[in-house]
This record gives structure tokens, sequence and C-alpha cells, in this order.
């Protein structure tokens, strides 16, 4: 009687329940529409792989990523993923030991800064070459402006950055396609500024990195930057949907559950915080709740969605009658990287059934 | 270079962050305070597993407990947990073959049923006496009333169950001691009228239990109960502080984060929704934001809290002057139950140092 089940072969009526659930054809679409994105804007595509933090789903994108932790980076040296990786949130002093063994265990683990005390504490550790330099562009979630003295004052303290780097975050709070190619012209235009900036003031800065799902979507051109960086494509979700990033036909992610109890107008189903998450971001512009729930084969039921989560359960409104305990239904994720954060593994479908199990790094 | 760091022996300020941290004489004396309490309420005490998820926290209250997943259960059993479990959460047909097999490995693993479906199956599977059958006391979060014909029916389908259960989940909505007073009597009277009915019936209902850590702390006696279920009571949080369950100086657990950016009036540290959790249950009543911000000696910071979390940044607002990138700091939790869910070790910190690291169950 193991904790963990083992999942491969099972018809996905037989999971152990809450489990989350990846069509296979959906996720390997995602990625390639993606990449054919990438190519036609003339960017590297660099995949943000904190959103599946699964070796498999990185090998779909290639070599290259971008982990928002140093415990991410080396769970994936250990399991054999991708070989050069940027961590994308501000390394500390502290962090550089442990980012100089993580590259003297062969992996290309570049690192971000936006402090220039940070940056001298970086070139005395000899990684002034594998930093990035952080650029806000509009954000406000760290780094730089790119007009701040401090811009310079970091690069000629790092002597040779690999480049700028920035993440337009504002996008998840614009709406329609006019909004998001405004926020991915801001986004672009921030760092290319930026790595001008730096290479008239005599800073080299070969690599000028942007990115957010939403904004690659809808850039109308990323003339001046070499690679884009983009997480939550792989999956999708209701969130990502409502910005036009993709359809909800699309979305990869979904949380398998079972009705549990049975109330007038209402169930409750064995998914809830700790299967869906907390998320709430689209409570602003509509009303998912904490998903919408499809029947067992991932047809949607209108109207049908999770209104209440508590840690162990969720309660699902708008089915009708009350469907018997026991009845498999399938939650689509409002955010789908809070959502998959919950789970341990994935059960990746094929036609109903469990084709194989993926571990991921929970968390 | 391993993504699991060792952290006994360790300083505090030496920890990679974020960090789950356990304060050992608050998290001993919070169990030996309700142990105490329920000593004197005289009921037996029943610890939900659910908040910790941790051999060593559940050894400190005995070897009972309940759980709300039977993935807790399992995984307990692998490693000596408590012996006698309630699967709190209700059944379904498809579970009753696993919880068998948690039986036959040597768990006395009791469920939970309020549906009369669900009862033919389970006394189908020779599961009717250590079935208890889940009573609503205003939660309206499954469970049958205790005035409802369903009750009977169950019971009679049953024949031998263990017990009635109840969770007045509504404790957490209430505010003042008064209405904490009443809630608790509300299910205490809930619980007991229903084991009556059932032994007017002719029904055997040796065992009621009912509870959550603010109704069994504000409960002015509970007559006719024999065991009493809380969990949260093992940490303490903000929202328990806020209910008058704990004090401030109560709550034993943390998370350890650092600076990673400074902005003009708030800093990003490296604790986001992935560490904290999104809870914002105290959102309705004070501003706590999504934890209050103490110092690495975990001294609160007055007015300093984090007020927006990302996956994996949080903002500070109320440190005044922003302290420099790699300043450890310290942020109490919302609710516990949450952001335990986020970790999967527990530093536990005596004297400033780790001196013991505990697994918990991740998720």
């Amino acid at each position: 009687v193991k904790a963990v089940v083992a999942l491969e072969g099972l018809p996905i009526e037989a999971l152990p329940t809450p489990a989350a659930l990846v069509d296979r054809d959906r996720l390997e679409a995602n990625c390639r529409r993606m990449r054919a994105r990438c190519d036609a804007l003339g960017v590297r595509l660099r995949p943000h792989l904190k959103t599946a933090k699964c070796v498999e789903v990185a090998a779909l994108s290639g070599d290259v990523g971008a982990v928002s932790t140093l415990e991410e980076a080396a769970w994936f040296l250990e399991r054999g993923g991708p070989g050069d990786l940027v961590y994308a949130r501000g390394v500390t002093p502290r962090d550089l030991p442990r980012v100089r063994a993580l590259r003297e265990a062969g992996l290309d683990l570049a690192i971000l800064v936006d402090d220039l005390d940070v940056a001298r504490a970086v070139r005395e550790a000899a990684l002034g070459d594998v930093a990035w330099i952080e650029v806000d562009s509009g954000q406000g979630r760290g780094g730089v402006r790119p007009e701040a003295a401090a811009l310079l004052d970091i690069g000629r303290v790092l002597e040779r950055p690999r480049g700028v780097l920035t993440h337009a975050g504002q996008s998840y709070g614009a709406r329609g396609a006019d909004a998001l190619r405004a926020v991915a012209e801001t986004e672009r235009a921030a760092a290319v500024g930026a790595a001008e900036r730096l290479r008239e003031a005599g800073v080299p800065c070969p690599e000028v990195s942007v990115g957010s799902t939403p904004t690659l979507t809808h850039a109308a051109h990323l003339d001046g930057v070499t690679e884009a960086r983009a997480g939550v494509y792989v999956f999708g979700d209701l969130f990502q949907a409502s910005l036009g990033s993709c359809r909800l036909e699309d979305l990869a992610l979904s949380v398998l559950t079972r009705v549990v109890s049975r109330g007038p107008d209402h169930v409750w189903v064995d998914a809830g915080a700790l299967a869906l998450s907390q998320d709430r971001s689209l409570a602003a512009f509509g009303d998912a709740g904490y998903g919408w729930v499809c029947d067992l084969q991932g047809r949607r039921i209108a109207g049908a969605r999770v209104d209440v989560v508590n840690q162990a359960h969720g309660r699902v409104v708008g089915l009708g009658e009350a469907p018997p305990v026991g009845t498999p239904l399938r939650v689509l994720p409002v955010h789908a990287c809070h959502t998959a954060a919950m789970h341990g593994v994935y059960g990746v479908v094929e036609g109903g059934e469990v084709v194989e199990q993926w571990t991921r790094l929970r968390g």
C-alpha cells in the first residue's frame, strides 16, 4: 500500500483523485506553436521551466531554459534536464557559491542582477560574464529602469554581462489585442534601449531577452531582441485564454477529481486548494472561480465551476442535478503554474488512458 | 550539488531560502496546551494531521489522528505514524479497496459517510463498523443534518457505525469569544443530538467527534462528546490569532526569506505564492496581506507585511528604508495549513539554529 500509486496504463476513470492530467497532443501542439512563433519573430525560445517543472516537458523545447529557484536548477541537473539555464530571479550574494558549484558540475547556469552591491559580489565571484542585467519594463518587480544611471554602473562592474533581460508582467493586467501589443512593444523597447545604452557606454551586451506568454503571442515584432522567455504556454489556462494567448481547446492541464458529497445545489469534490491552488487572478475579469468543470472526457459543462476551495475540498456549482458520489470530473485551471505546482506527478493522457507518468518538482 | 540541502546544524542565517522554520519550544507548548484543554473538557484529542503532515509532529500528540487524503494515510503508515487514523473526508466507493488494503497492512483506518448509496457500498465491503457518519453542524460542507431522515437510514445500513463526526467550519467566519462559543455549542449539540437519535432508533453510536481549533478553544463544555479534532493549533497562524485561538507569540511556523530586489518603498523577497501560499482568508478582517514580516530573530517589524505574491516573488511593504539585497526576514503565515503545504521539510529551530530537519508530505 504505497502512498504514490503507479498511474501508467490505467484508464483515467480508474485513477486515484485528485490527479493532474496532461493531454499529450495539446501539450505538443502548444510547444510547436510557440516554437513556430519564435521562429517567425526571429528569436531563440527560452522556455521558463517553472510552469511544468518536468524534464519531459522541458525536452519538448530543446536544451535551454529559465528557472525561478536554484532548487529547480539543481533538480534539473540531477535529472539530465536542459544544460543552459538562466536563474531568472535576482541573485543574492549568498547564492553565489551554489551557483558556482552548479556551474562546476556542468550546468551552464546564468544569473540575474539589478543591484550595484550585488554586481560587485558577482564580479568578486568571477561570475560577471554569466550575469544578465535585469531591466524593469514597467512591472516594477525588480530590475533597473532602462534610463537609470544604475544600468551603466552595473554594466561597468560586471564588465562583460551576457545581456539584458526583462519581463513585462503587467501584461497580465492588460486586456485586448491592442493593449497587449502595446505592452509587448514597451517590453521590447525597454530591453533594446537598455542594451543600446550599455553598448554606447562601451559595455558589451550581446543578448537581449524579453518575454511572457501574452507579450510573445501579441508582439508585432521583436527587432533587436535575441531571445524570448515564456512558461505557461505549454499548458495554457483560463487566464491565458482570457488574454487570447490560447484557445480553450488548447488547455493541456486539468485536474481529475471525484464527487465526495452532494448538496442541494452543489457538490463537494476531492480537489481543493491543495489540488487546484487558491489562485483567483481571473476574479477581476470574469467568473471562473477556481476553475471550470468538465466531464471525464474533458468536455466543458456550461456554467459549472469550482466556487469555493478549502484545503482538501472544492465546491462545484452549476452542474444541475447533483451527480452521485464518486462521479469523476475534470477541472480546467485558472493559472496552470500554480495548479501544476500542487502535484508531484503528471498523468500523461492519450485516448482516455494514462500512457506515461512524468515526475515533476513539487512546489 | 543536491536539490535538497541538509539544514541540520546550520544557524538560520545560513539556510537556503525560502525555508519553513518550526520553533520547537512553541510547537511543544501548543501541543501541551491543546492536550490540557481536551483533558479539561473530558474528551480524547484526535489531532488533524493535515496541518503539519509530519511524523514527528504527530508523535507529540500520541497514536491517533485524522487525515484529509488516503495518500496521507498511506504516507504515515510507511513512516510509522499513528496507528489509528480517520480519513476525515467523505469516502467514495472507489476508495474502499484502498481502505481495506491499508487496514490489512495494519492501520486502524476509519472512514466517513454521508450518503445512503455510499453506505450500502461500505457495508458491502464489510467496512460498516469502521465508518463514522458525517453530520452537518452548519458549515454545509458535506454531512447529513442531525434531524434528517437520511441519518437513520445510513445508520441502519451501516448497522454498527463507529459514531458521528462533525466539523463546524463556519467558526472561521465568526469573530469574538461569544460568537465562537455559540458556534462551539452548535457543533456539540448537532453531534450529540445526532448520536441520541441514532441510539433511540436502535443504532449503536459509541463515539461523538467534534472540532476545530477555534471551537475547541472557546467551547464552554463538551458534554456528550467523546473526542475532539483540531489541526492548526500545532503551529497557530495570524488567522487563529485573530480568532483568539492563540497569541501572536505562540506562532510556531514561519518562512525564512531573503531580499532579492529593492524598490523605492518596498522590497521583493524570494518567498512568493509557492512558499507562503495565496491564502487571503484574513482579507475580510484586517490587513495582514500574505503574512506579517519579522526580523531574523522572529521579532515583528510593525507595519511590515507581504502585500503581493507572484509564483516565486513576494513584495514586502512597511519596512521603512529598504534593507540590502540578501537581508533575511521571516514571514508569519496567514493560514499555516496552506503555508506549510508548500514545503517538503521543516527546519526545527532552537536558539537560532536548526537542530533537526523533519520531512513532511508536500502538498
